[in-house]
């Protein structure tokens, strides 16, 4: 199909048949702008204002302390988290929202080690790849040092080659932050645990955007990003999963009240709630939930018409056209797609590399409507990327179409560069 | 003054001189509720719908990821932190507003037990009050298990003889949560460096509604809760302080990528930021964020006015009138108040007690429109409490007036006896 697309016309059509097309109303969207970003910032669910001002005025303003039962705060987490789990293969029960995800990892990846501890003392390594998220690299380093253990960081293809004998737990995030590659979770899954290590996984570019089944991957623990595509908003809670073999076995170090056995007895010792309950610390910020709430709502409003399956679909169809338009209308521009061509092997982005002017060519596109980011490459293995994310909610085809027409103007033109759009760092 | 006070006549006029009453005007409380509890949950801030509607429909959902830079989310935990630090005796870049206390303190705490084991490798005890806050302990006890050393518990009385050689950090709360007992910061602080110890505070019930100089006391770190008396709204981020002596002597193990020295170089080794940046871990929830900024400035308003000093007297004089009215008043029901009767050592609550029935107390005065809580005793040393907060900025001598007067009703007519106030747990 998308091969023969070739005008923005063909464009129009795709959204016209498209079965989720209804769901974009779900949004509230900044006239005119192409959002290509959605996998670093959701967009606002239309939802959010009204129900967080209801949030604000009433339940702060008027319930005050009497909301933390009344309007079922204490419970949020949880309940967010039931929601969670119905988008990652988890069961209710077992999900929680809550804190930042570098925070869960803190706390997953914690309990990780003291089982690989108890049960194969003598594995020694977590091992992860070196292009993974780095805020994944720097918890798991503070963990490796604490537990004395050895973080070994290998090059993507080096994977199975490195799990060996040695390895305690594999960390790795499903879909890289930069190429948009994405791992087969449950071939990965059975590699590990044939090898015997125990598997975390980072599903912050996942989570809402392609299927997934932990239990069927033999995933072991999970955390997620709550404001990419759950649309929770800036710095919405994160998320974290635990199979349910594993919740009780240890405490996670973070011991806080919440996730005492019983918080409000004011007990001086401290006695773990029962399973996944025990991986609450504190308070949590109660309006940023309560945006992640409607958020996970707009992912959820996709059920009826064929859920993560029918989003995975469009979001494929979305960045395999994104491709196509490029091939087709960007040859010679110096501009190469990183991301995997094969569908299995790609999450919900498409990244563009060019030997210099990565940063200079987002600038030009931000300032001519188009939102995707750029990423600093390392000046040697990993390049700097031009990053674009679809989201299958709401990104329609023609805005693809727009995106890469832009882009070949802003090629063509040579207005990229402008010295206006001078190298600095960006954004997440 | 107080003690002439004996009318309701009285009370409006107090609140007719009072310098500070134009301040209640910068909250929207329920009409016709006592609201004793700002200690748990601040009021709304009426500046706070407008500015987190602007936050929500125009930064997030117009701005999108631009509202990073463009917004300045980026620093709004410096931001918020430095204006905190106004309040607690800190200087500038010296704080940071994110987290939860109970994370929060895991951080300072494990920095100091790491500086203790290097300074002072023989201590090996953390010593603390049996009745502080729960949580503050169960970290504590989580990091004493990781670092090789021992969490003592004294009562109150006895901390300055339990102060000995051995302790390598004394770990407080400035105001008791339950009793209301406020420690002399200054004179505790001495003592424990004449002793040898640091001192790690939790300033939960201070921040905001007593005066705090913490380079003064000589405190090394302390932490801090946004959703009491700072009216940071439900689950508001916390804050942490560190002498700047201290902050760049070792990593704190929640080393995210929001602590590292270059976030968008995405380095995939951990290098801590420089000075109190390298406690900063993940992505802060923004409109949680938002809304405690909004919070905090309600209590700078108070600085034109005679600031923190002058929220202090206000805030002493309402706790000893209850109390005063208490006496006059209720006299023969069984109630004893249990909060200091020196204003040095009392923070903005009052707390009482009764042999039986203080759940059913707060429950019928909570019907009755009085707003305090309840915290349920251990059975031994530490009795059930009822406990009414006091806070400055909004809380009036007639509300005191009326919270007596109706617990006067509630005690004579023997409403409180009433089954439907039967006894269960209750709320932070």
């Amino acid at each position: 199909m998308t091969s023969a697309v070739n005008s923005l016309q063909d464009c129009l059509q795709l959204d016209e048949q498209d079965p989720l097309r209804s769901l974009r109303g779900l949004f509230d969207l900044p006239d005119g702008l192409i959002y290509l970003d959605g996998n670093s910032l959701g967009a606002l669910p239309r939802a959010a204002p009204e129900r967080l001002a209801q949030a604000i005025t009433q339940e702060w303003g008027q319930g005050l302390i009497r909301s933390w039962n009344s309007a079922g705060w204490f419970e949020l987490p949880r309940r967010v988290g039931d929601k969670i789990a119905r988008l990652i293969g988890a069961r209710a029960g077992e999900v929680l929202a809550l804190d930042s995800t570098s925070i869960n990892l803190y706390k997953v990846l914690s309990a990780a080690l003291q089982i690989a501890r108890h049960d194969a003392p003598g594995r020694k390594i977590v091992l992860s790849e070196r292009s993974n998220f780095p805020t994944d690299l720097y918890i798991a380093q503070s963990l490796c040092e604490q537990h004395g253990m050895e973080l070994r960081l290998v090059e993507s293809g080096q994977l199975q080659q490195a799990l060996d004998d040695d390895v305690a737990v594999l960390l790795l995030t499903h879909v890289n932050y930069r190429t948009g590659a994405m791992h087969d979770m449950a071939a990965v899954g059975a590699l590990a645990h044939r090898c015997g290590a125990l598997c975390v996984w980072d599903l912050a570019h996942s989570a809402g955007a392609v299927e997934l089944d932990l239990h069927a991957a033999q995933a072991d623990f999970a955390v997620g990003c709550g404001y990419k595509y759950l649309n929770g908003g800036p710095g919405a809670p994160a998320f974290l999963w635990v199979h349910p073999r594993h919740s009780e076995r240890f405490w996670q170090p973070l011991s806080g009240w919440w996730g005492h056995a019983q918080p409000f007895a004011f007990e001086p010792g401290y006695r773990p709630a029962a399973g996944i309950g025990r991986y609450q610390c504190g308070t949590q910020p109660m309006l940023s939930l309560i945006a992640l709430d409607v958020g996970v709502d707009t992912v959820l409003a996709a059920e009826p018409l064929g859920g993560m399956a029918a989003l995975r679909r469009k979001s494929l169809a979305l960045t395999r056209l994104f491709a196509h338009l490029l091939q087709q209308r960007l040859a010679g521009h110096g501009l190469s797609v990183v991301s995997p061509q094969d569908d299995d092997q790609r999450g919900s982005h498409i990244s563009l590399t060019r030997a210099h002017g990565a940063y200079a060519i987002v600038q030009a596109l931000i300032e001519r409507g188009v939102v995707g980011d750029f990423r600093a490459g390392d000046g040697s293995a990993h390049p700097d990327i031009l990053r674009f994310g679809v989201c299958p909610l709401y990104t329609r085809y023609v805005d693809i179409w727009h995106a890469v027409d832009r882009l070949q103007q802003v090629m063509s033109s040579g207005a990229w560069q402008d010295a206006k759009y001078g190298q600095q760092q960006s954004v997440t």
